[in-house]
């Protein structure tokens, strides 16, 4: 099988891109993320969403602790080919490690960041405590 | 006036932080650029989106050649801080340098980038030409 279509994605020196999540239906902007081409491979072959995480420096298959897979309904490429947009279905409802329901509960109010959105879920119920 | 609210988000290396820019009421998302603190600042000061091009290494103040500016609604930051999530108003309905309403245009189908939306405007006649 040819990968000229990964080819075609422009990636960082770091062998990575950009993805950005959204949530199939809602339309929210759930999370950002990085891909290398292994994962963007895995994401297609698997149809969940796989990223690489930067600070673990290792593939990330998203919701394999927590259970909060993303189901993947659509892959999109930008105009100069070094961005992804996901269009996914949140398993759980909730993306984010912080137990809500996306990353970007952090809205600028008189300078100021305010989160405006609530936790749904204690983090140590999401990922187990000893 | 603190900027403390500046300081709060997690610059690169470079000095930049990605922003997804996502279009109000149809909740499309537009496309994806990079700020730096100068260019984060004259949003705010603005209310109009101001990015930082990294191929001309320079500000730039979306639709100044165009015409196509965004109004920015609401600017939010996400849980590690190292990404934000803008929601503009795009003037002339036109995001994308290609005369596209939006930059993801390039839809994943059987191994291939499938180009699945129109040129609204040719870029010729929105950029001028002699």
């Amino acid at each position: 099988m040819s990968n000229s279509w990964l080819d075609k994605v422009s990636w960082t020196a770091d062998g990575l891109v950009p993805v950005i999540v959204q949530e199939s239906g809602t339309g929210k902007v759930l999370m950002f993320a990085f891909m290398n081409r292994e994962a963007l491979k895995l994401t297609i072959e698997t149809g969940h969403a796989v990223y690489w995480s930067r600070s673990r420096n290792k593939l990330w298959r998203k919701g394999e602790e927590s259970g909060h897979v993303q189901q993947v309904h659509e892959i999109r490429l930008d105009c100069d080919q070094d961005a992804l947009l996901l269009t996914v279905e949140q398993v759980g409802g909730i993306a984010c490690h912080t137990g809500r329901h996306n990353c970007f509960f952090q809205k600028l109010e008189n300078d100021d960041w305010v989160i405006d959105q609530p936790v749904l879920k204690n983090p140590q119920d999401i990922y187990g405590h000893e």
